[in-house]
């Protein structure tokens, strides 16, 4: 066993409850918390510990991986609850929740001044990825801190890429990433939609968009929860109304005007104000619906 | 030999020549037209005939092909230059220009009135896809006249879809691939200024995006020509100048708001206006290098 193989998961959603149970899969150590009970019981039932809190998932860690929502709740594990005082001197936290650069930067200088290390490695690529272990995951940390943590970084994801050796690196990579994601994600609505306005069997128009110039990853994954009836949630609306407000938020930072994010956040935000923030952001599509609905008597 | 084989084909430029040129090869009697003595020129060279008219081309033919820039440079084909006079009775008309579906159904019209066939049928793919035979062709005929041009369509495409009966809704389709199309290379271009600006090397970015599920094929395609120096031009910016604003009169047609589309619209009207409307549609990415510019002195 090498020192890292010893792992504290914090935050076994969708995304973090298949990262843990692949790395129990691969042999790796894995205690577990979320403040859900059944999440808990997910990861005991494929062989993980199901720790009682922050503390008790830290203390015998090596590695403390941290698959929050948000900042906020990253914050609230590493500092709050404990999770850095109950991690041994010279464990590393490895942050894989989407945030915003400056506040990851910040994070990191807390944790280096305790005296443990510090990987920014938020991932993309779904829950599929991580079920897959397919991930793309923008790590950046000093590269002898990568180096240690390679074995493990490579069991989440196939698409590893070292951003650069300063914390925050890896989140501005993911801001960029969420950019296109959720733009991606709404132009698709607005492209089935006006197929359905132009009178175009939206389904249709979906094979023919999907195996053209026209597609992109999202289009492929998110365009038939779009045109056909279903419930399923792989990632909420309110997600992406998140996660482009971090973009926009990254974009005043750095002084850009980012206009097709901030459109899209738009979009987002629309179809969660008509009550959809937790169904499937493919429902982003009722907000081009909505432009395109003809009012009753017209 | 088939009644179809002998084709003329009117508008030999980047697309137009390779897909004439791709017909030779598969044995397709191909009488060509283009107002550039060189495209015509090129024709030749690869074994098909250099006519020197459109009605010339047009006399001996079963089907006549026009792939011109746009429906005005279409409509004075069949109807100015004398394209459908010279086509014999009982020829077809295949459009495979981008043009309004609006127009695209007057052509038909007046086409059948003069006892003609025609087949509206757009394509997508660029010219690798022209090339390789690729292409997708969003075509709407009646079934009769689409099954008596099948083998022609499928020798220059890969993804034939049989979108409906009447004439336009090709069109319209292909609308709707061009409103993805530049908004996928418009929101490239601003994930990758936005790295740059966020201090992140836009070739590094542009391989963690490709290979994410922030990808397209716009990315993958357009994105290396963003990030590198080059003067290569497949389809110039002022081409989708000129298609998204086709789509943004469609949405006028049909009433309704396209608002991506509009914004990605405006980058590239302000990317021609700044002079690049013959550059590669990749320097769109210029659009969003003034709006990251720090200015003199900042």
């Amino acid at each position: 066993m090498q020192k890292h193989d010893a792992i504290a998961f914090i935050g076994l959603g969708a995304m973090g409850g298949a990262m843990a149970a692949r790395l129990v899969a691969h042999q790796f150590r894995v205690a577990g918390f979320d403040l859900r009970a059944e999440a808990r019981a997910r990861l005991a039932a494929v062989g993980g510990h199901d720790a009682a809190s922050v503390a008790e998932a830290a203390r015998t860690a090596d590695t403390l991986i941290v698959m929050t929502v948000n900042a906020e709740q990253a914050e609230d594990v590493l500092f709050a609850q404990g999770g850095i005082e109950a991690l041994p001197a010279g464990g590393t936290v490895v942050l894989m929740a989407t945030c915003a650069p400056a506040r990851v930067a910040a994070m990191a200088a807390r944790v280096i001044g305790a005296g443990r290390r510090f990987i920014d490695a938020p991932v993309s690529g779904g829950v599929v990825g991580a079920e897959a272990g397919t991930l793309s995951i923008m790590a950046a940390a000093p590269a002898a801190v990568m180096d240690t943590h390679r074995r493990l970084l490579e069991t989440l994801g196939s698409g590893l890429v070292h951003v650069g050796e300063n914390p925050g690196q890896g989140a501005a990579m993911k801001i960029v990433n969420q950019l296109l994601c959720g733009v991606h994600i709404a132009v698709a609505a607005e492209g089935l939609a006006f197929a359905e306005r132009q009178g175009i069997d939206p389904a249709l128009a979906l094979g023919i968009l999907s195996g053209s110039a026209a597609s992109s990853w999202m289009l492929k994954n998110r365009g038939p929860r779009m045109v056909e009836e279903g419930t399923a949630v792989t990632s909420a609306v309110d997600i992406f109304v998140k996660d482009l407000g971090l973009v926009l938020d990254a974009g005043r930072s750095a002084k850009m005007g980012l206009p097709l994010a901030s459109l899209a956040h738009q979009a987002f935000l629309a179809a969660s104000g008509m009550g959809f923030g937790n169904r499937d952001d493919s429902q982003v599509i009722a907000t081009y619906r909505a432009l395109a609905a003809k009012a009753a008597g017209a």
